[in-house]
């Protein structure tokens, strides 16, 4: 039985894990579980798994929340209670499924607790990959990813030789606007960004996989993940969604992981590893069904936040951190009918454009420059 | 530094692992070389690696070889000779890479030796999969396989617990009738067959490509290598032959091998093995220029031959050397311009409808039956 804090919990990734929990009683116990300001979503799955600890964002959710339970859990709110339920000398696995970099500090946390951690947060590896990986080595805790393209790479990897690597290749399905020209990306809703063609998945995801961002956002977490050079991750557009991603070996040969496009495979993968356990909730792949797959070029020219994602990485120091920030920020203003779709990149441009790079950052450096630049992008914009 | 035998050196994948010794001369040293009677294509070799020892078929080839060699290696002939280089002491690993069931008696010798063994005689595991597995368990040796769909699988199950695997996933690109109806087979000739869409193979498995019994024989193989019941053993269609295979495991993730058709490299994975070596004597994959994969349904009604084998391998006890001592020969008779293409499978199924099973058999008979069943197939031909 392994016991599960839940960061995250009201996400679509953490109602995901939630669905499994339920799935699995006799494998996990919830025994916390944080949550923004969702009280709605938050109060069933609670009421039902009844967890010991709970965590919310702020004292409004937390006077709301402890009106209308019927039990006595210990209620917490911030993010010193966060870094408490990740550390917890009762948990086993930490899931962490936060939206953004403020993933960051409970993560540090759960590192340094030794927990089993299953990682949906890739925007805190784009923003310190270097500091939690270090500490990840040092406590040797493996980040087991929750992303299908990064649990596919892991997959992939399981049985090999590191050094016989000779490239990833992550898969994107082109997003809700694949089959747009740029040209046709003038005037696009927020409700057209939207509609993902595959995946089913929140709201800032869906944004940053119609701006190739969310792309971006993997290459860098490979990047850290899988200690990977960046000359070394390639991304294919390929619009199924069944391939989830590839490894090339230094052999020609390529190993790749394939499913239906069911985001509770992945973390189902990182809640059982190392072992697979069933799994019944959608149907099982059928490539007969499907027919065929395609594969096409990916494009910097289309996609200019890839490219963007790719520069900052490179690049490295600080100047991931202001990706991540602006592009946060961006999407939020997105979706709140602030600017157009357009923008979003114009705004992460400008940002990375004027940023003089800090070289190897510390944790301090990082959520100070990532507050200035959410402040500096959503003023600039406000004000306007 | 891996000191080799390799048997069949003068056929498809023997010519392909000289390729493979000749690129890697760091690596592999040929210490015995077996071949049948094609003095032509064994000379250069010959003369090339110098290996020790030379074993031929027959006296006839033996006397034309000696005439010929500019050195002074050891030349024998015959099964003796065979099973006496698999075992000497200074080899490490055994390439048998000989065509048919005449492989079996050296296969069993080089397990009892405990050699490394690359395999890529799969009619040994059909006509006698129970004593081959029994004795490869008992001597604690595994075969690797060198068919590129079951090096797939062997990739694909590297890093598993055998118990979470749910099914298999051969593919078959169809052969070089897969756009003709069954109507369409009556007259085809022995060019048309021999014409494989994407693999550069021996005239007897490009024929068994064409029938899908190669298929039907590799069924059989996974079943023995990967002690997975036939019931969890599928094949589906792939036209491309890009996706070597796959194995689905319990969670629903699918793991496959992927790469261009050259059979060199699934044979130097298992030269290799457990490492991966630098590979460049083709180009790389490229999905992308490939632009999309294809897949169908498989039919029974149109290929019979798989049916036959699926439920020749279902039965098993002897049914399995019926099936592909009938096969092996029908191929022969059909190669020599004696038989039909459509006759090679009415052939077989004559000969699995009458013949009484034998539960178990030992090694005996089933080298009896082997004959048996060879003579009554070309007799019946030969006298019409």
């Amino acid at each position: 039985m392994k016991k599960v804090t839940l960061l995250g919990g009201t996400g679509s990734i953490g109602l995901q894990t939630i669905d499994l929990i339920q799935t699995h009683p006799e494998q996990f116990q919830l025994v916390a579980f944080a949550f923004g300001t969702n009280v709605e979503k938050a109060l069933p799955v609670i009421e039902q798994l009844k967890p010991k600890y709970i965590v919310v964002q702020n004292r409004e959710t937390f006077t709301k929340l402890s009106n209308k339970i019927s039990y006595s859990p210990v209620i917490k709110y911030g993010m010193e209670a966060l870094n408490e339920v990740v550390s917890l000398p009762e948990v086993d696995l930490v899931v962490n499924a936060v939206l953004g970099s403020v993933g960051l500090e409970p993560t540090l946390e759960a590192i340094r607790a030794k927990k089993q951690i299953a990682f949906a947060n890739k925007e805190t590896l784009v923003t310190a990959g270097h500091i939690v990986m270090k500490e990840a080595k040092q406590h040797n805790v493996e980040l087991l990813p929750v992303d299908s393209e990064h649990a596919a790479i892991h997959q992939c990897l399981k049985a090999e030789n590191r050094s016989e690597v000779k490239r990833i290749i992550l898969t994107a399905s082109g997003g809700s606007f694949r089959n747009q020209t740029r040209e046709e990306l003038v005037g696009v809703t927020k409700n057209d960004a939207l509609k993902h063609p595959n995946w089913s998945m929140g709201a800032k995801i869906t944004i940053d996989s119609a701006t190739m961002m969310n792309k971006g956002l993997e290459v860098i977490e490979a990047h850290w993940l899988f200690d990977t050079p960046y000359d070394n991750l390639d991304v294919i557009l390929h619009n199924e969604s069944v391939i989830h991603s590839m490894v090339e070996f230094v052999d020609q040969s390529v190993m790749a992981q394939l499913g239906t496009p069911d985001m509770r495979i992945p973390i189902q993968y990182a809640l059982t590893y190392p072992e697979r356990a069933k799994y019944n909730l959608s149907e099982p792949l059928d490539l007969v069904k499907i027919g065929r797959l395609n594969f096409r070029e990916m494009s910097f020219e289309r996609f200019p936040c890839l490219r963007m994602a790719y520069e900052a990485g490179r690049v490295g120091g600080s100047l991931p951190t202001v990706l991540n920030a602006a592009n946060e920020e961006a999407v939020k203003l997105f979706l709140d009918d602030q600017i157009t779709f357009l923008e979003i990149e114009k705004l992460i441009e400008r940002e990375l454009e004027s940023h003089s790079v800090i070289h190897n950052p510390d944790l301090d450096s990082i959520l100070e420059l990532d507050q200035e630049i959410r402040n500096r992008v959503s003023n600039a914009v406000l004000k306007r």
